[in-house]
């Protein structure tokens, strides 16, 4: 597979920070010809799962070749390894740290390489910005075409995070988590429109009740302009996923909750008859 | 007219948001060569007037032959059409919400086109992102060369919405509203200098009054230094509107007004004795 | 010198501002062919001094002939002049009101030229804004080929700003302050590890410590994850200058002070018995 001469970058730098800008400048210091897509730098900081969910949901729509530039880094400077991940269409450079979960799951056949040799480093001032130093000069590389077998060596294996699967009781319940709130309030669960089509058949309309928090949903819509301005609703959005939304509002300002990662979203069946009380 | 490889991006997405980043890669996946630019992601959420309004502004400084995409949709997924609207010098791509009018109102002649053909839709997960899944590619196509006649089919009509049009009293006074806040709290009004010409003729500098909540701002002047530091001011700003600032500071915060709809502003001429308290 | 045909941004107008949309857009219908990549547009509102840290520490990983458009510019308007920066690797295009001090400072020879005709100037709407209708076009036509000596009359001085220059007490102290604190919260301080050297010999680690507020911090690190996660901590970071960071944490939140500016940052050696208590 040919590179295609372009680099995306994914960080938890958050888009107020230069250093993103100054890794654009080391790239096209050594490829002055390479592209450079921003797919997101605000990653909550330092949430490697939450890097990889973006990563996972987004790499997919790239033009075939493109290198992806992974930096959510907690355990910078430390033992992790910097690593080339290569699949049939893709390259992926950044720390083995679980990032590139999504990249192992969702690929037959995947090549892992080490980055040990200090030749593709450029000299940063002050200490070690892997980022600008590191993995920004290895994927410049790459996008002119040189090959990540020739940049590192070989790993066997590649660091993975469980990511958050949701938990299934007894064929009828379906017990999930937050994986992400947009930048609308739009809460984005880990429960997928295949897990609910495994568990509960393909009709999961209007059957289906949700529970997240101490609100119940009644139903999963197909759009946001089915349920009344204000209301709590659920939907499958456009990545696949379960989503608590309110339509023309803010479903986690709506919820008043405080940690996301606290809360569960349990998904079942509606009872036919009587009924509890509903938000 | 050819179009220049050149996309431009207004959305109500938010700088964070990682989507931006997956419609830039669905674009270049359609037109590897294809430039995309960035005009602004902060529109103030679903607020299509405001995003007309940075439109209207903002599209007659690119280049001839620009394709913009905006995707200001609070109504995604129910009746609104899709449409490209085509001028002598560009193309536009989007809902038709209304956020088009600037478009409609500032050109002699233009085609609107439906698209309704699911032929230039790219299969995404999950439900349906317009943004993703029609109008990045759309907007890939035209870059490319394809013509919008096409692609959709003629429209008579567009939607517009009326813009926060000031209120004239008279012929001696100015009722206007906020439509934008920038970065720094300066207050963009909906009144232009063209607007304080034809009412007050040509001398609109220290005659003038504004007044914005309880504060009255004597004289309009030319730039921001032309007031103490800390001062309320009005300015006629670079886009040719009436606009309160504070020098060094941050007019928005100065005023301590709660909500920007709800606020007017009043342009009369200054009584030429006595008078009100200042801010 | 060629130019690369890479103009780089650097302003304080925040992301979320339109108005960098419209520079790139009037970019590019000078130089259509011209790369523009954003260093940053989150320098602290008006703030030349941060601006010019950033500036200072950012443009030399850029490539040879990139021409910088520096937009902090508190006096607009007023009476600074508009000036290019020719050195021998780079161009920089701005107000003259001290950003560019450490392009001053950090070359041998450097050619300054003020922008005086208003042929370079395109005409926008409204009053003058500067980034638009001056700086960008003439970086756009720098970035074509055009000679600065042919656009402005070149000037024998430049305005430079005293940096935050820390101060060295007898040889055993050094009293800084902090130049910019960064998305994830990290506290960096003009204090570089070659002042650091000057006074304190190489050895710069376990025998310093340092106090910020009212903690002390003893030792400097080398990398974050050497403290335990949640204390704070001292590391010379990855451009060279001392800073106050907390490992997976926020050391300006944890440190609880209100104001940048008023915040002092001494390094002394660490007393080699007794001690005080520590943070």
């Amino acid at each position: 597979m040919d590179p295609s001469s372009i680099v995306v970058l994914l960080t938890d730098f958050g888009d107020s920070s230069w250093y993103i800008g100054v890794m654009k400048g080391v790239i096209l210091s050594i490829a002055p010809q390479t592209r450079i897509i921003d797919l997101s730098h605000n990653v909550s900081s330092q949430d490697v799962r939450e890097g990889a969910f973006i990563l996972g949901n987004g790499y997919g729509y790239f033009p075939q070749g493109s290198v992806f530039v992974c930096v959510v880094d907690p355990g910078v400077g430390g033992e992790r390894k910097n690593i080339i991940v290569e699949t049939d269409e893709y390259y992926f450079v950044g720390p083995d740290n679980g990032i590139f979960t999504p990249i192992f799951e969702g690929n037959q056949s995947i090549q892992v390489y080490q980055v040990i040799s200090e030749e593709y480093m450029i000299e940063g001032r002050g200490s070690t910005f892997l980022g600008r130093d590191l993995f920004a000069p290895v994927a410049a590389r790459i996008s002119l075409g040189a090959d990540p077998s020739a940049i590192g060596s070989e790993l066997s294996s590649i660091t993975t995070v469980s990511g958050s699967e949701p938990v299934v009781k007894e064929g009828a319940e379906i017990n999930g988590r937050i994986v992400y709130i947009d930048s609308f309030g739009n809460i984005i669960t880990d429960i997928s429109r295949d897990i609910l089509v495994s568990v509960f058949g393909d009709s999961i309309g209007s059957g289906l009740k949700v529970v997240i928090g101490n609100k119940t949903v009644d139903g999963i819509r197909e759009y946001y302009g089915q349920e009344y301005p204000g209301k709590l609703m659920a939907v499958i959005n456009s990545w696949g996923y379960l989503e608590l939304a309110v339509n023309m509002g803010d479903a986690w300002e709506h919820l008043g909750l405080s940690e996301k990662r606290s809360v569960s979203i349990v998904v079942t069946r509606r009872e036919q008859s009587g009924g509890r009380a509903r938000s």
